[in-house]
């Protein structure tokens, strides 16, 4: 192996980080526009910072108590990995890093790319993207440099012990998936509270501001304006960036310790293995930031030229690591190099497909959003019984997507040899290696569509001209684009690192097992294998984790439930909070008739404070559900109701995801292609009734349907970890 | 065991239909009314016998084409059960003159209902349950009576042959199982075509008369009046009818089938065995007919004393079944008599539980309807919003019951031995038929409810007086609720009788395995197992039909998604009829504006052919989605992924029907809440929004909710009879 190999990752992560402090400064460095624009970009920054800080201070309550319930579980019952209480910490520290960074650089960009929009596009679109670009390269670059942190530090600490190399390899790639637990912890927090922050103020704002009194969107006279403003950087740049930072790190984790199991015959290759997803995962961040450089348009580009732009860092990225990871898998002298491939492409394609099937579902320019909108002016309850219809059916393509890169990832890392599980399986965990490669740049056109959106209500909000808000609406609705396309990738990604995770889960069972003394496993008609070389169908037998089982088929039943009740849960939540805002909103007005005249100015603050403290009050519980779920289930069914659990919560999950995304994505573009025109236009009975169809999707696409990424993600996390609990003290 | 056990099946099926007959005798005698009354009466029941001829024309095309396609696999590819064509017929012939009974009784009921409730509410409410009850008794009738007619002349007509008597029984079982294809098939064009007929005309008639045009519900200067109460007779009667003949005969096969291969090592066992089921059903329907009799009441009763009339008949019947059947299985001399009848009790109490929870999360007395009222005051999004959040959260409840009763049942019947899978799966069987043993009379609840809001509709379009329809408001909400809690029922019973189906689908697949040859199942490990006597779990291992194994995760990708695509292409199928709907009453108040004065008669019939079009064209692509998706599931990735196909559709299935069924029925609710005065009362802003919210849920809780029931049944079925052809000819 070449020695070359190795340094990929670390000096990946290290680019990364230092691209990162590059694109910021050169963005700090723009031109800030005019007092009143930098006044109101302070009001969005502030409220941005005092939401985090809030939620910081109730993750760090919620993360103290469950550190110290890891650390009796660990240090006293001897049930739990003794690196989780301070992996677990630091997986959480890292993931609100990360959003904290993306956040504080979205936040002040948007004033910059509103001023840089009163004379140039191109600027205006290079300051957007490249402080997107921040957050994705932050994300990546935390992510991986942390991976190959604890990689180094395990290998040092964790002894060979009499069980050889091969197993301390396994023991070494099972521990640093703890690290997953604390960033998919914050993940479910950033995404949930982000979610419903985020919503209780777009709700808030537009149910009294736009329905109720009649002011346009982004008018400064709204007192939750800000809030909205505020609301689209913490759920759509931090809660995405938590997102996509647990998939990413889950996925390369995962994928590690199914190459350590899937070559136990073989020390060498079991490193090669081992390091081959890291190595893929460093090729990608490279090519990301080379990918930004090429993202650029000129003067007066239309939607299509902005989208071309966009799409040639984003392709060419994904088109280079194709190429690129062919060759490292060569040099790493990995066997079975064109299956591994193969299980890359398979991952990469899949996330190319989900993209544009939602861009298909949700876009304005295909007919299923402009059926939608024609059936508004049949009223609002004809609006949202189509959109639902459309959301229902747009679920074909991912899972079928997802479904087929699967079993080809599977069958191509196994040699299409099925009774090679273990290799196959690995297979699955590098396609999910794969799609995420290029995370990077994926994650910068993500988090460049909050910024361009934050402009342009900037630019509203100052006053500027029609030229400069022509601009802006350019940049914004690319931005629609790019969050419609990013959450098709968030939700197919989820999916494929929770498969990879489950297979995780069997590896872990098996170093429980052997920690409690089970060294053989009776697999019925007289039959036995020692469990340290067992296959992963061998503890399938072990524990009858059959679909005719009744603990599996129950576990498979509670999980698809828990799929719906938290989703019924942030909707509900969103409902409450958004009722909050409205209150409020009306109070400002009634009490202080200047405020709609313009004459006085409206307490942003309260609306930021009370948004605040709904998605604080809301976001605990849904949470954790997610935690109590697989923990109540292994207690009561054991191994096999969790697993059990974690695939009918994968398979409902995903698909009532991306329902619900798409959805919500599909009303808000019928809204739009009312607006422009069609239908009757603005104002008309049928912009009533897809304002509504809008409003209801809200909740949908950005607090409940992305929520359930982390749900899936963050239940097999849990079970992971508490695989030595269900081992030892399961009922069943 | 004693002679007379093997007599109260046929018994009991016998007296079944001469009961209804009865019944139905005595409805006919009564008076009719006025010459108004029946005139609209003749409308509404011509219309649903119009509509009733269309569905058997395009049915009996369907069901020709098919039995062509499997006499070909049969006697050509001796790939299918040679009985299937004729079994096959047979079930759609019974499933459907079951219906046309039931609606021919139900359209001549509701205007003697109506005649009646001028002088009395006690014979008002005696016509209309014994009317219902007509229904319930054939369904049974003819259900039990089928099934004992098939396994009287399969016992005749299967040889012995050289593999002994407990293998013959096991194919008598397996074969008879071919008759629920033909009532599967049949229910869901009932149940899909019915619940698009309805909801087409109910959405139609409500958005042009109420919204439009202000006149009340159930004005006769409304065209698509009579459609509106034809609709309740096709889809609630004919169709509700149609989905539990299903889950009846399905579930007694499914438990005979299982009792055969639970105890093979025993024919006098095994004989007991496949007996049980049957018997229990029969000793359901002798106690259904007791308890018909239980229900009356008295003038001026309330709310509280008609629900306790109905409950008494239920109820009774329900605690007798308790104690009869323990002592009938002493009698049959079954083994583990105590276990077996644990799992009845599961089964019953499951279906009282969900009945419960339904009730409570969709009636106007408890918080979750009344919470969404509220929010009613923030418009329709957040009112729709709110309904979403509580169908979601109702699912909990329900799945968490038949989770329990499945194990509950499994671990009863095992004698709480694990390894006993065959068994404890008997048990689950077992437990099916427990819930549905009193069918006759819970169904005669449901069936009564369009009965009543028939009655009432003609009573109001008759002009009879404010006491009159005092009378029949009081039948009609009683029937809401019967309605409600009947939907939970049809649910949960589908849920149970879809497990009990899974786990034959691999006894079929060892009759398939045995026909081709393959007598020697390898497991792995070197350890092989004869086919005819491999357990259940054998089965799993030899198909690797594992959680892990990416072939059977995929499939519960696909079936969750299939079971989101179907219930889409359902609403949308309610959208686009309704839509034809609107055109047509808009045109025939814009052409003869005496209709709208009420000097001209609109034409009903027209509005009543454009449902009967729309449910006809849009029935046929869902329903053939159910037979597709088993096939090719099984040709490309063979057993492992069509049993994965219909746990992935069976769990997001059943999950998916509670959440459509319970928001859309809250919603019906919320809106009879604010009617009753709160929140503004009608004509308030708030009523407005329900009434939004109202349209929202009808395709919801009678169109794609109850659909699914049959989606996850039919599915089961058709996986059952295509064993052979997956078994024969799959790819992976």
């Amino acid at each position: 192996m070449n020695e070359i190999v190795f340094w990929i990752a670390p000096i990946a992560a290290i680019a990364a980080l230092v691209y990162a402090r590059g694109f910021y400064k050169e963005m700090i460095r723009q031109d800030q526009g005019t007092a009143l624009m930098q006044e109101i970009g302070g009001h969005v920054s502030r409220g941005a910072m005092a939401y985090l800080w809030q939620q910081y201070k109730i993750m760090l309550v919620v993360f103290a108590a469950l550190a110290v319930v890891f650390a009796v579980l660990a240090y006293q019952f001897h049930v739990q990995s003794t690196w989780l209480p301070v992996t677990f910490l630091c997986g959480g520290f890292f993931s609100a890093l990360a959003g904290y960074f993306g956040m504080k650089t979205a936040t002040q960009a948007s004033t910059r790319t509103a001023a840089a929009a009163r004379t140039s596009l191109p600027d205006a679109l290079r300051i957007a993207f490249r402080s997107g670009a921040v957050m994705g390269l932050v994300v990546v670059g935390l992510g991986l440099g942390n991976i190959v942190f604890w990689f180094i530090l395990a290998n040092l600490l964790i002894p060979a012990g009499d069980t050889g190399e091969t197993h301390r390899m396994v023991l070494i790639t099972t521990t640093t998936l703890t690290f997953g637990m604390g960033a998919s912890l914050q993940a479910m927090f950033a995404r949930v509270g982000g979610g419903i922050f985020t919503k209780a103020a777009d709700v808030g704002a537009d149910l009294v501001g736009k329905v109720e009194s009649g002011i346009p969107e982004d008018d400064p006279r709204n007192p939750a304006v800000i809030a909205d403003n505020v609301g689209d950087n913490v759920g759509d740049v931090a809660g995405m960036g938590a997102d996509l930072f647990e998939s990413y790190v889950g996925s390369i984790l995962a994928a590690s310790a199914l190459g350590a199991a899937a070559f136990m015959h073989d020390p060498a290759l079991q490193m090669k293995a081992v390091v081959a997803p890291i190595m893929i995962a460093g090729l990608g961040i490279l090519l990301s930031i080379l990918g930004v450089y090429l993202v650029k348009t000129e003067e007066g580009a239309n939607q299509k030229q902005l989208l071309d732009a966009l799409g040639r860092g984003i392709n060419s990225s994904a088109a280079m690591i194709v190429v690129v990871s062919l060759a490292f898998l060569f040099l790493l002298g990995m066997p079975n190099v064109w299956g591994i491939w193969g299980a890359v492409i398979a991952g990469l394609v899949s996330g190319v497909i989900i993209g544009r099937s939602t861009e298909y579902y949700t876009s304005p320019s295909y007919s299923p959003t402009r059926q939608i909108a024609s059936q508004a002016e049949g009223g609002a309850a004809t609006l949202v019984i189509a959109g639902i219809g459309v959301g229902m059916l747009s679920t074909a393509i991912p899972v079928l997507t997802v479904g087929a890169g699967t079993l080809l990832a599977f069958l191509f890392a196994s040699g299409f040899d099925p009774s090679q599980m273990n290799q196959g399986l690995y297979g699955v965990g590098i396609a999910a290696v794969g799609m995420l490669s290029t995370l990077g740049i994926t994650l910068a056109s993500d988090a460049y569509g909050p910024i361009a959106d934050n402009a342009g209500g900037n630019a509203e909000m100052s006053g500027l001209g029609p030229d400069v808000r022509a601009r802006t609406d350019a940049l914004d609705a690319l931005g629609n684009t790019t969050a419609a396309t990013g959450k098709g990738f968030a939700i197919g990604s989820a999916a494929l690192t929770a498969l990879a995770l489950l297979a995780s889960y069997v590896e872990v069972v098996r170093m429980e097992l052997i920690k409690i003394g089970t060294t053989v496993l009776t697999l019925g008609h007289g039959t036995t294998v020692p469990t340290d070389t067992a296959t992963l169908t061998d503890f399938m037998t072990y524990y009858s984790v059959n679909l005719l089982n009744p603990t599996v088929l129950v576990g498979v039943l509670i999980g698809a439930m828990v799929a719906f009740a938290f989703s019924g849960m942030t909707v509900q939540a969103v409902g409450r909070a958004a009722l909050l805002m409205v209150e409020e909103v009306r109070r400002q007005f009634r009490e202080d008739a200047g405020i709609l005249k313009g004459t006085s100015q409206p307490d942003y603050e309260r609306c930021v404070a009370i948004s605040t403290l709904g998605a604080q009050r809301e976001m605990v519980v849904p949470a954790l559900i997610a935690v109590i779920a697989p923990v109540v289930t292994g207690l009561l069914l054991g191994v096999a109701g969790v697993i059990g659990l974690l695939v009918g919560g994968l398979s409902s999950g995903f698909v009532l995801a991306v329902f619900l995304s798409n959805s919500g994505g599909a009303w808000d573009n019928a809204k739009k292609h009312i607006e422009a025109g069609h239908h009757g236009g603005k104002n008309s009975r049928a912009h009533r009734a897809a304002v509504i169809g809008d409003t209801v999707g809200d909740p949908f696409k950005d607090t409940s349907g992305p929520s359930l990424n982390i749900l899936i993600k963050l239940m097999s996390i849990v079970a992971i970890i508490m695989a030595g609990v269900t081992v030892t003290y399961s009922l069943l």
